[in-house]
């Protein structure tokens, strides 16, 4: 497929082609556009397995019925610190965006919010909710359950999702740090790409069809689980984070959850989201907060380095960098996720050289 | 050295017995007992490493001056879903007990508390408070930071602590989910363990005194820093855990932190610790929550096991036998404990047979 977008594209472009794409499957302009940011914003940060690159796959399911293009998250229930979300089975970066916002709203006034959210979908990426809370100088934790594809010590298969978890914390001058991971060793995406280069893969990323450490990543992913990340650790995290997204908000759990890519696409997958925020200019003056988190990354990336090391990096400070890159130069779009919205602006109907034009 | 306490222990007499000697340095009953429960508890859990063997360090610590026989941990700041506890270098359970307290008074009320701890020490196992607030229908989180002995990903040597993170959910009918963590692969022990043994050790437990992972245990500690928990996953988890325990709290942050068994005995370590209890019967009914845990649990259980593998245990599960054995036959005290104990007696004068009658 010859690639019809630029190498780079402008964060306004590339959020106008996503928005009229959203709007052209029933979308109202505002909503469709406040979701589109999410996942760009996710792509700025060079995280492009989780942002436009998957909207392809929400414009399925809001044409089959999965997803409901008409539909808006709202608050169902509340406390001075805690909210519930029901996402109506709207597109998953609109339930998570509320959901982390009220989060924040809720501890500027008390401290610190649990905000849990029901009826949603796959939310991208766990860090740019977490992001949000950190852009407002508070402490952001976000996570989501998602379908059964990892294993337990003892288990021969599927018991919990990879479960993301990912917490921002706003600093003074230096950015936030920020991490934004998965409960399983690796992703599934690391197997393939071992497969494709004929190489064996380390004994700690999946197990075989009998619930067997395997080198061998060719039985991923029909007769394999993947590892939670050290052992028990892992699996014990992941096991927390279902229960706070599903069990806490009445969102589906484990295998009630639908997978929004290879499940029906005409029922709503159930995923749940569990958010809190912390206030730490409640606690203690916030500038004294930011000023030790500024001494913090900088000692840190000051330590005496490992041989063959040339840095330190603090947790999404890659992520920045990239961020930083992609505001100055555009988002240099891997050819996967221009191929993805190429076939999108096919299915949808909207012509996308237009939007990036000079 | 001859055993002198029993093979099994009854708690009330290890608590009478602990409780006596904390009187005998200077604490006033009641304090004493509160604090020794929390150290009889782990032990009960099988958490040796974390119980009553450490008694004569803390009482080392009490004489000397870096921990105050006499003072008392308090709230000295709050707001509704907030508290800030400055522990006033009293021993350290007495300060976590208050803070998760708090932490889940107020959960009852707001649905959800953060409670940070500062002036503290080296408060035992992780997991003790948490369960603190499972047993009263909450879920709890629990962490602290410690001087700093791992590594991160580049780095040479010592960046953060192991920081410790543990979690506790109630169920219905089943026991709580319980998971204590560090965020190292794995505690010292295991690698003196393998030194004993003459064993290599896995390649992903330490980093050599140029930052390199080895597998020769010899190195360690003098030459060598503890690798994180899937590497950058648990470096950035450790820094969360320093950040919600010192930053938030304004407690010693990693290299300010005084080590509680080889540093200086006569200041106080400056141990910060952070507490989250979320409370499930704000937001969804008690009972469904509860409903669904066991649920979880049992359908957890069942699950196909891996080739050669018998069970699947929950996260707690093999600490709550421990507990149901020690609580029907009394505790086994392993002989370094037994040991740990006569010292104690010895170096305190507090006679323990009498304690350990029938």
């Amino acid at each position: 497929m010859t690639r019809t977008l630029p190498d780079r594209v402008r964060t306004d472009q590339l959020i106008a082609f996503c928005t009229a794409a959203l709007v052209e499957v029933g979308m109202e302009h505002g909503a469709a556009q406040a979701a589109v940011e999410v996942l760009v914003t996710t792509d700025q940060l060079g995280v492009f397995t989780h942002g436009v690159r998957n909207l392809r796959l929400y414009v399925r399911r809001l044409r089959e019925g999965g997803l409901d293009a008409s539909a808006a998250p709202r608050v169902v229930k509340e406390g001075p610190s805690w909210a519930l979300v029901d996402g109506g089975s709207a597109l998953a970066m609109l339930t998570g965006k509320l959901a982390m916002e009220t989060a924040v709203e809720k501890a500027k006034k008390t401290g610190v919010a649990f905000v849990g959210a029901r009826n949603s979908c796959h939310f991208g990426a766990a860090g740019v909710y977490a992001l949000m809370a950190a852009r407002r100088d508070a402490i952001g934790l976000s996570m989501s359950n998602d379908v059964p594809s990892m294993t337990a010590p003892g288990a021969r298969s599927h018991i919990l999702g990879t479960n993301p978890l990912a917490f921002a914390v706003p600093a003074g001058e230096e950015k936030p740090v920020l991490l934004d991971i998965a409960m399983s060793t690796v992703a599934g995406s690391k197997i393939y790409q071992a497969i494709s280069q004929g190489k064996p893969i380390p004994n700690t990323w999946i197990v075989d069809g009998e619930g067997v450490p395997t080198t061998d990543g060719g039985v991923y992913p029909h007769a394999a689980s993947l590892l939670p990340m050290a052992g028990h650790k892992g699996y014990g995290l992941a096991l927390l984070i279902d229960i706070l997204s599903a069990l806490v908000t009445g969102a589906a759990s484990r295998g009630e959850v639908v997978s929004w890519i290879f499940g029906d696409q005409t029922v709503p997958t159930g995923h749940g989201h569990a958010f809190i925020s912390i206030d730490p200019g409640a606690i203690v003056p916030i500038e004294q907060f930011k000023q030790r988190m500024d001494a913090m990354i900088r000692d840190i990336r000051r330590q005496p380095k490992a041989k063959n090391s040339q840095r330190i990096f603090l947790p999404g400070e890659m992520e920045w960098e990239k961020f930083d890159e992609a505001q100055r130069l555009g988002i240099a779009l891997p050819d996967d996720v221009a191929e993805s919205l190429a076939l999108l602006a096919k299915e949808t109907g909207v012509v996308a050289e237009p939007y990036f034009g000079h």
